[in-house]
């Protein structure tokens, strides 16, 4: 697979990932050369690396997401560390702790790495701050502002059917106003030199955004005319109780992706992502969005477990994994 | 221990475990040869056997039921599988998706193998069909239908007190109309030449059932009658609330098992089982519950792990272990 | 660090730690002396070692706690046993199912310690004699009644910080009522010699309270007056409800620890403590929450940890762990 970017390998020295805006070109490539490593691994018959043996990462979500939990959850158990969930729903938080004071229990108890998700923007950043250097912090969602694992994992499925996003057309549909998968990608995707476009009504479209360099469409054809690749998001269905759509149907009329539409305007090789869980029939259709000819939607999945394993395994300070140093030849 | 049948060892091929309606004697056989060599594991100060080391086990239950996910989860670490709850209570599934979404994501993060749980019958057999070869099923209960793990449990149990089912007159009681295990345990029974009797009120008794080969029986004392085996069933105590019997105290009275009855009608050497939880005093006493004499519902449990130990390592393709293969060496 | 009496290390025989109350001395120094072993344990690289390698500890929880049972588990996973947490609220406790049925339930699964917490005082010593040998329970909590790990790392906290607990003025404060903590402690510390006041409003005051030990105020100055220590309980804010104080900022005002009231009354090297989470602003303040001159509160929660280890690995009959055993050696 071609790397994001020609640059030699640097040194990795974050001990935190928290946005995809503060990453640059030399360690995107990084979080990529690492990932390709692990999708290898994952192939084989024993999918764990001794590597993190002995860490203790915990997954501290603030709102739910059994997808995402699951996939960082299973990175750190395919790199033989001890993970945990932290209930947050029926936890101290509910009994009042502030952020601060679950940090520093989770800082004592001998935490190595916390993945969080959060409703506020800027929770990750809070915590990031508070550990140092003592824990890392991933960002897993936080508020409306980023969900950086997301767009990394994006750019490796489209590195995987491209050499580079140089110069190419992607198109980002949907409700841009509430979507950290959409803020993190454009960052991403701008840096490399992508030409990103966005879509979606004007209700659902942040003021500014512009300036994260994309172009701002309010109408599904200018923005997908001639893409190389379409990125729906999901609609969040609580949206149309708030009056920022009419209705989902009418949404669907407007800015539903489907073949017709591909077909129609996209770049015949269009390539179709979605980061789940679909609405079928609300932004996107089945029949492209089962289209193994379009769709990569289930490589994201995939390519989810090997980025997370590569992010987690950048901070935690052992990267420079020898590939052959796996579990493999320890079982019958 | 005896061997349900005779055949000899032949090689297992399925990779699901759906119901007991399809699984051969010969199949059934075999499981009951690798769930005694675990048996004989389990007894061992260290119960790990590095069998699944590498393979990840998710547990996907829509019902609630912390016994059978804790004895699959159980059975998972006991052959160093990675085991996850896919929480679906919590899940992406609340946000609208569809079983084969979630089919989707869990094949596409390296998933080995799904348990399954789920209040509509054939929701595992949707799955195992979606998947093919690539991930293995085992259906831990959908709906009304099936639940063959408890099935082959209890027989692995009473093939602990006795050489072979047939001819054994087996009586199962209680609420059939609703009870996957009774379901499960007349296909298996009956298959392997046991004489199946089954007794309820007529409200709870499914139509047509004798075509599974048992003798049906709206009063107590004629199945129970020289009965080898009595097999209570669990009553949901909310079937009173919907109609399906009159009250707790006169179900218990016409169809709940206790010393007298099973003194006065059983074989004197009647073997009791419960699949538990039990609701003591309403389908049966304590005074026979608890009685080493009769009952085997403890044991019902302890080989309900070595049972579903036997499954995942069948499905999973590592069936033919050297039962000196385990873990006891590593450790001081 | 220094032992909690002098009395030579005899052999451990409990199965289970239920209370504080029960322990003798020479008891409680074993659990101190191996803390000690296990503290330095966790400031390896990899903080794991392979002493409970197979053994099965199972999370009973009927009470929500993330951080105490978080703390357990992590202490499980640190000897790397396997933890597993029984979901109360979703099993079939639920379904009406007996604490003894549960327990016969564990014990067939082939569960080797259970570590409870519930809300009727005495619920563990029940499963602790129907076990008898044959599982060990560890109480995380029962009721208003003892919370013995806690009083433990309580101590291992303070004999970091001095030679011994003999004639120490030990001041705890706050709702003693339904406190097992300050029930646990008093048990603790007046067993070794310290001279122990409690204080609180009249209405969190247990009769009798004074029997075992200690002495008791109603008004905050002379307990923490020159005391040594200070030992903050958490004030459930439901007590406000039930009419027991008359409001939180009366309740603050009287009882809370503060920087001024440390400085005016107690030894000037005052030590605090809180067994978290903290009611900031109620029963202490952050000004001296938060400062490491006088506070030790982060350390009761990394001290947690090993003192877990300790119970755990004493009770599991795996004791005299030899320190240089540990897994370092097996990675990269």
């Amino acid at each position: 697979m071609a790397t994001a970017t020609a640059s030699p390998q640097s040194t990795w020295t974050k001990r935190h990932v928290l946005d995809a805006a503060s990453l640059t070109p030399g360690e995107i490539d990084q979080v990529m050369a690492e990932a390709e490593t692990f999708s290898e691994i994952l192939q084989r018959p024993i999918k764990k690396v001794p590597v993190l043996r002995g860490k203790v990462i915990v997954n501290l979500f603030y709102e739910n997401s059994t997808r995402t939990r699951t996939s960082f959850e299973l990175a750190g158990k395919y790199l033989s560390a001890d993970t945990l969930n932290f209930g947050v729903s029926t936890s101290s938080v509910k009994k009042g702790e502030t952020l601060v004071d679950t940090a520093e229990t989770l800082l004592a108890m001998g935490t190595d790495a916390v993945v969080i998700r959060h409703a506020s923007s800027g929770a990750c950043h809070q915590l990031a701050r508070y550990f140092g250097d003592r824990v890392c912090v991933v960002n897993a969602g936080d508020g409306c502002h980023e969900h950086p694992s997301q767009a990394l994992l994006d750019l490796f499925s489209l590195l995987q059917k491209m050499d580079s996003v140089v110069d190419k057309k992607i198109a980002i549909v949907g409700d841009i106003l509430h979507s950290r998968v959409a803020r993190s990608n454009i960052h991403v995707l701008t840096k490399l030199g992508a030409d990103v476009h966005i879509a979606g009504p004007a209700t659902l479209l942040p003021a500014e955004i512009h300036k994260l360099g994309c172009r701002v469409h309010t109408e599904l054809e200018p923005a997908i005319q001639d893409a190389d690749v379409v990125m729906c998001l999901r609609l969040q269905l609580e949206r149309q109780k708030s009056g920022l759509i009419p209705s989902l149907v009418e949404y669907s009329n407007l800015y539903g992706i489907n073949r017709q539409r591909l077909e129609e305007f996209a770049n015949p090789n269009v390539i179709l992502m979605h980061p789940g869980p679909m609405n079928r029939g609300v932004e996107i259709t089945s029949d492209v969005a089962d289209d193994p000819k379009y769709s990569i939607i289930t490589d994201q999945v995939t390519n989810g477990v090997c980025v997370r394993m590569a992010i987690l395994h950048l901070v935690l300070g052992a990267h420079g994994l020898t590939t052959g140093d796996s579990d493999n030849e320890a079982v019958a």
